[in-house]
């Protein structure tokens, strides 16, 4: 099993998902272990935790979600996939955040206007050699992340990702742009990413 | 073990490595499954092998490369990465490709002057079920791919990629461009993605 | 008076319009004289003419278009800003063009599937010193644009232009992508590029 | 005479220089009349206040520039192209400003570590019916920039612009990224465009 799943596979309804290209990057730059807690904070559909389920199989995937119809999405997605490994929390980060074991990886889908508060507390909680992903379709998020991940002494990289997807106009291949997306990533010391030998 | 391997922990030189995002994106759109029939043509470093036999554990992976600099490289790194199931095929492509089995996956990261034969050969022996992706840097191999992909009836998507990278400019934060990479994916027949259940 | 008309100056109908930046951009890059004999081939509502006559203020403009609706709007925008030197060629290029002044700068903002033929008639018919560009926002056009202009000898160069734009998201800021557009601009020798001194 | 001065024309030293599409954009943005007062702060190699001379001919515009290497590169600029109309203001924003005349434009091409304090002083110097154009290569002064024009009421746009440029490779077509440029604009009142009629 693999990376990659199209969005058109996820039960959606009208919750918004992130795009399978920034889906994937975002997990990549999590550097997921087969064992890794995950925090999935604004988890919309639940499409990141699906995704993030098959690679950390062993680990454990809380899916942390305020509002009901993701919940519901959430939940139909994790059964149409099988996961075996992921949480659903309902309720409104940073508060919900209380009860959930120390992370290794974060990943801020949705912040709304909690994302001091949640970078804060996700900060304080994230494990050594933790990484924390913020996905960002404002300016502003990208801009207070990036601050607060350095002001915390994080090793921070921020991408900004412009794509646009061909769609056929007669015979032609018009280029149709997709809203930039900001992925901003924070290490809090050096990771081990256990790329040394396959199958360890 | 998962996608997502940093640039920097491939052996480089001087030959031409994708791109960590790149890469991934790459990998996603190729859907690998545990058991694939990969052609890496163009393999350069190796970075892609060597990444999509994290993925296809069970499967085997060609390696082709003509530049012997690329070829000490790709040694080097299924060295560092305890890889097993990459074999380097040394040669020129389309030409070198008539002794290898036939793919399930083909990824050309490099085709040179040679698109078109590479193109044709490998379209005609990609299996069905088959998924193709051909990353260009080039408006030229970006269209000629495009159009021969479709032409042989295959459905096909391309995206344009532009990042731009986060780097420190004193206490603020500039947005360093890398140049725009097409990647462009053909499919052969409803590909069987097997997203259905976890540890299928 | 000055480059930088705003879209929503114009009377658009639901004809295709090139946006504001990329109207800028393009007649920018055509580097017009006060006297040039313009060509806007695919003129659509008229727009890049209408901004064309304010700087060549002493040329004659050439706005070529076969849309009926194309051509009111055209009319309707010459009227409201006033323009004394913008002719209408209602007409399907290239055949249409055989009658007109030979150019000094020719503008294809829209060229159909007939952009070969167009792209001929126009380098044949182009003076020397002459300037070229097309706005393409298709792979195809923009591939064989640039084909063409180089076939020809003339000096080219592509730019493909992403531009998003802010859209307030509650107390946010989002960026909203516009589609990217390539401007191809070929020259036909050296232009005198009349930047020596203010009003010469 | 018209906007569009290719980089090349300028003399620049090692002083950073406004890129040609930004720069046109951006003069754009301002939407100058023929007898606008500017200020251009951060004046850079002049290159700005050179081009906004050939379209506001009969305004004044002052060139403000701290760097004594950027002064003697703005002279040579006037003095290459003939502007009688641009004043050297050699020291630095926003304290020099308080002997300029209120301005009817303002461009922003560097603020260094003074932008809240040049957009302050800026802001409260700028006539009714004025536009501020600033530019920005970091998410900081562009989210900075932003606030603070909303904050003061100001009807704001910003636009972020990824341009690449074709290079030759072989005989294929490469795009070269430029690194993405935020240009924020801001409206104090509904600006009188004069875009009514040619001539007036």
């Amino acid at each position: 099993m693999m990376l990659g799943i199209p969005d058109d596979d996820f039960i959606r309804g009208n919750v918004p998902m992130t795009k399978e290209e920034i889906r994937v990057l975002s997990i990549s730059k999590l550097r997921l272990n087969k064992d890794s807690i995950i925090w999935d904070i604004g988890a919309g559909t639940g499409s990141v935790s699906v995704e993030a389920s098959f690679v950390s199989t062993e680990g454990s995937i809380y899916a942390v979600e305020q509002n009901p119809e993701g919940i519901e999405l959430i939940k139909a997605n994790i059964d149409k996939f099988g996961c075996k490994n992921i949480k659903i929390i309902h309720g409104k980060a940073p508060v919900i955040l209380k009860d959930l074991p120390d992370p290794d990886r974060i990943f801020v889908g949705g912040s709304g206007d909690a994302t001091e508060e949640i970078l804060d507390v996700s900060l304080k909680r994230m494990k050594m050699g933790g990484v924390i992903v913020v996905n960002s379709i404002t300016l502003d998020t990208a801009y207070i992340s990036e601050k607060i991940l350095k002001d915390r002494g994080l090793d921070v990289e921020s991408i900004c990702v412009n794509i646009s997807v061909s769609k056929n106009a007669g015979n032609k291949t018009m280029m149709i742009a997709r809203n930039p997306v900001f992925i901003i990533t924070g290490r809090n010391s050096k990771v081990d990413n256990n790329f040394n030998k396959v199958g360890e």
